[in-house]
């Protein structure tokens, strides 16, 4: 896991901005989700942040940071994480959307 | 608020992600929280995404996507906002971080 949210990394780089609803019960989606750490060994790796509220309906936010776009798409290539992929298709999601974006400005406040 | 997670934008566009940590209590964020619904009002408004878990100290992420930077900045600009952004800095937040970044790829699954 990154600091969050303190971590600043030096532009540009990219973010993949993973928005979701849950199904009801966890399905395995509990261990899975804390298997995606092997993220952090990935090639171009930089950090992750994420936040969902509370219910079973409530939506979430998983945010990944990568150095080039060949690095997210390493990722979204690896073996173990393509199951994950399906899985969260056929059992964990209700709906989700992904957003590749080159972040251009990073900037923030530390009491 | 968007159709959380299904409103799919013409790419490129821009995301403002916002991460941060809230300090203890209220003091006046929730009322301020909802009057941010005016984005919706600024030009090249396209959504908004939230997510923040539990308890005082939890993390928050929320996502904005905006068709330009011109109108990020507009935004960042806009009276009422840049008080309810000192307010944040000296009541609200223990840190945070915001990135600007262009989004290049959009793709969802609904069930």
């Amino acid at each position: 896991m990154t600091d969050f949210p303190d971590d600043r990394f030096e532009t540009p780089y990219y973010a993949v901005i993973f928005s979701s609803l849950r199904t009801l019960g966890d399905d395995g989606y509990a261990q899975t989700a804390q298997r995606m750490e092997l993220a952090a060994t990935m090639p171009g790796y930089l950090g992750v942040e994420s936040a969902r509220g509370v219910g079973e309906d409530a939506p979430g936010i998983t945010v990944s940071y990568w150095q080039t776009l060949d690095d997210v798409a390493h990722w979204k290539r690896q073996a173990e994480h393509l199951v994950a992929q399906r899985n969260g298709r056929q059992r964990w999601y209700s709906s989700y959307r992904v957003r590749v974006a080159r972040v251009e400005r990073d900037y923030g406040f530390d009491t």
